[in-house]
């Protein structure tokens, strides 16, 4: 149920859509939204293009590369802001409103701003269900999950500090190790799901290896 | 090309067999052990059992739960050590070597030390790799590595403070929003392999979230 959207807007210099991004579009349709206005929306998979159908007001986005969560507070000075807008003036706006609130503005067209969004949601959703996965499997050995926090910060630290995850991989699939991955394998028999995503990421891993001295051409 | 195994070993209350893997039996049946030497290997995916070829030796593991690489130091006081010998005296052994490393020290049986060894693969292995095919979206949007870096933190913080992944999981797949997965999936279609991953990882993301309401028993 949203509110009376129909209802006049106040003035401003800059109106945000910090909606769903399933809502951007039918709240861009439903606002009264006065002439000119610039109305920026906040989603990274979004085109600029979904202002398109709105020609009475002057499009942007001001993308914040961080998860937000309730009870949570976010050192915004830090935060990637990833500007786009269609035309000159209203991309300055946007550009010193984000100046304001973070030292990490860029401007990034639609495109990448999709290639940002996607390879967030593997360093970000994904890292985050891989950790769940593992303290799930720590929890069925009675273990706590706090075991695993020594290494997840020594991985991640590693990871960002050589800016090459790639040339750091460890770990058995890295190895070559065939019967560490066998008993593995063997371990995971009551979770396939998660058996799948071994398999899985194990080979795209081995995908990602130099080839084996000797085997070069063969 | 291994050293001279078979030349005597000098005396010590422990010897610890750091090698590979694959290396632990070649080496255990290779070296000319005094007899009731205690021998400890290092590997979390290797069952004691690995010792009853050796009955001349009282076969133990001292586990390290960290990923080691050159030229980074370890903070040996809170990486968690996972002890376990084939007899009370050589565990007592072991437990006393381990915490004068450790802070975190504890019993740990073959079969529960294989769970954890999976789940530390999943929590460092693979996010490492995940991290690495971020970096590889971003280098190709002409994006630095360092941008991932706030949100990644932020993540594994949220991860790691709640102690439950799975209940602060965020993002395209736990909102269920199709358009936004179906715009990343058009992004990925350079990358089969990558799109695998994502498609999996998305499939697993959704089978953890609670029931829509409404649809229960639907």
């Amino acid at each position: 149920v949203l509110p009376d959207l129909g209802a006049p807007l106040p003035p401003a210099d800059v109106y945000l859509l910090a909606v769903p991004d399933a809502a951007v579009a039918p709240v861009l349709a439903a606002v009264a939204w006065p002439a000119g206005a610039l109305v920026a929306h906040l989603a990274g998979a979004l085109p600029l293009s979904v202002f398109e159908a709105q020609p009475e007001v002057r499009g942007g986005v001001l993308y914040p590369l961080q998860t937000f969560s309730a009870g949570r507070a976010v050192a915004w000075a830090a935060v990637p802001l990833c500007v786009e807008a269609a035309d000159a003036g209203a991309l300055n706006m946007l550009l010193a409103l984000a100046r304001s609130l973070s030292a990490d503005v860029r401007p990034l067209a639609s495109a990448d701003r999709l290639r940002l969004h996607v390879a967030a949601v593997f360093a970000n959703n994904f890292t985050n269900h891989l950790l769940g996965v593992a303290d799930a499997l720590l929890a069925e050995a009675g273990l706590p999950a706090a075991l695993l926090a020594p290494l997840v910060r020594e991985t991640v630290d590693k990871a960002l500090a050589t800016g090459s995850p790639f040339a750091v991989q460890t770990g058995p699939a890295a190895r070559r190790d065939a019967p560490t991955l066998g008993a593995h394998q063997a371990a995971l028999a009551a979770h396939p799901a998660w058996l799948g995503i071994y398999n899985q990421l194990t080979a795209s891993i081995q995908a990602q290896l130099p080839p084996v001295p000797g085997l070069a051409g063969a």
